[in-house]
């Protein structure tokens, strides 16, 4: 299993180094700027969620590769944007200069810009149920950018309290998971309960971040309890699926108790 | 031909209403953004290119509407990012406020990935061939930005004059050919054609914007003598079409002549 996860974790690598443009012999700053924000050393759990939820679907991991790409790419323009001066101000990102602060804001929105269209483009090179992945993927694209929107608002009344929770990190969560079970020929059963289970993982997910930067609305006690008990839902609806589910339990597992 | 286009533009109008976001009760400042900056008065050239191209390739107008919405979608949200204090830095567009001065910066920022997002989502519900067309706009999206990136980075050695203007202009109306092509039902033959046909447009618009702004790096005759050419090489890229182009041709001719 081990063995078989740091496989996809290398044609993860291999497919985004594919897709992203070449920097050259004269690199220009914006191949640069895509390059150092989609490489930059992330965990890649968006395209392993991707691929392993093909397999849970019953279908091959390497059908899903170009979607599990484009959702690594989607989610390196969402911190490149979410970074900026404008926005959450943030000058360094794992532990780096972040993107404008290293190439000038005007590179920064232009990296990002160009990110979330060669995501698209490389969604549509998926082998079967193209449209279908491109539609997943912009359903999810339009909310994240709507849960950084109203994070920025501040709380809108009568929003459910987990409504930007769930809109933030469980979109992209979800688009992983069902471009997956589409790329890996899943049917409509699979496909929602793959659904699900991203949609609680991703809820979980957010809830330990705030427990982990002590930033969140909640009190400690509840957001621990709602960890426990979205990981829970996210590992229950995985029964049923007719391929080895056995990484996204894992997944769910560990991620619950991640340090950093 | 005139009652036919009016129709057609109202379509347009339809179209972009039905997928762009409700505003509802208490309107967010997103929504508001996004509806701003797409139903803001745009001539809706590219729109019109595409569903005339499924047109001039044998096939309907109304099977290209989504991708006509998509491609002034993507439009859009590039007119916004071009707008930023860190880009252009354009306080008006069209006669108004830009969208980052009426709505803010983070906002401005948010709207154009949100449009960017639902201008592919909206593509990939093209009633045939969505996979190409959401990948040859997904390739004027990554082609627009690498435009607007090379013109902020100034002129580069060894790069042939009209590479800019090329990018910067042309790819979104070779998108809009080709999109409107493929979903007309055309043959590779027709979409080449379609395509050679855009591209010229695209040169030939941007060399009179740059006459009418009075800002080119061309000397005037030298700009003037480009509209002609591409002009008459986009109308003799028509010849061989199976379907009506008289549309495209008078778009051609008409915009050698605009004055604004």
């Amino acid at each position: 299993m081990r063995m078989k996860m740091n496989l996809d974790a290398d044609r993860i690598e291999a497919t985004l180094d594919e897709v992203l443009p070449c920097e050259g012999e004269r690199p220009d700053a914006l191949s640069s700027a895509m390059r150092y924000a989609a490489c930059g050393g992330g965990k890649r759990i968006r395209p392993k969620i991707c691929l392993a939820s093909a397999v849970a679907a019953g279908g091959r991991a390497e059908d899903a590769l170009y979607p599990a790409a484009a959702v690594e790419l989607l989610h390196s323009y969402t911190l490149i944007h979410d970074d900026l001066p404008a926005m959450d101000d943030d000058a360094e990102r794992r532990g780096k200069p972040s993107v404008w602060k290293k190439f000038g804001e005007a590179v920064a929105v232009l990296a990002g810009d160009a990110l979330q269209a060669l995501a698209y483009r490389t969604a549509a090179r998926a082998p079967r149920k193209a449209a279908e992945i491109v539609e997943a993927l912009g359903e999810a694209g339009v909310g994240v950018v709507r849960g950084q929107a109203d994070e920025l608002a501040g709380p809108a009344p009568g929003l459910a309290d987990d409504f930007v929770v769930r809109h933030k990190t469980a979109d992209l969560f979800v688009a992983a998971a069902v471009t997956g079970a589409l790329a890996g020929g899943g049917s409509a059963e699979d496909v929602a309960r793959l659904r699900s289970f991203a949609l609680n993982l991703g809820v979980a997910f957010q809830y330990e971040d705030d427990l982990l930067d002590g930033d969140g609305t909640l009190p400690r006690e509840e957001a621990a309890r709602r960890v426990e008990s979205a990981t829970a839902a996210a590992i229950a609806a995985l029964a049923g699926l007719p391929g080895d589910t056995e990484f996204l339990s894992q997944l769910a597992i560990s991620l619950k108790g991640r340090t950093a």
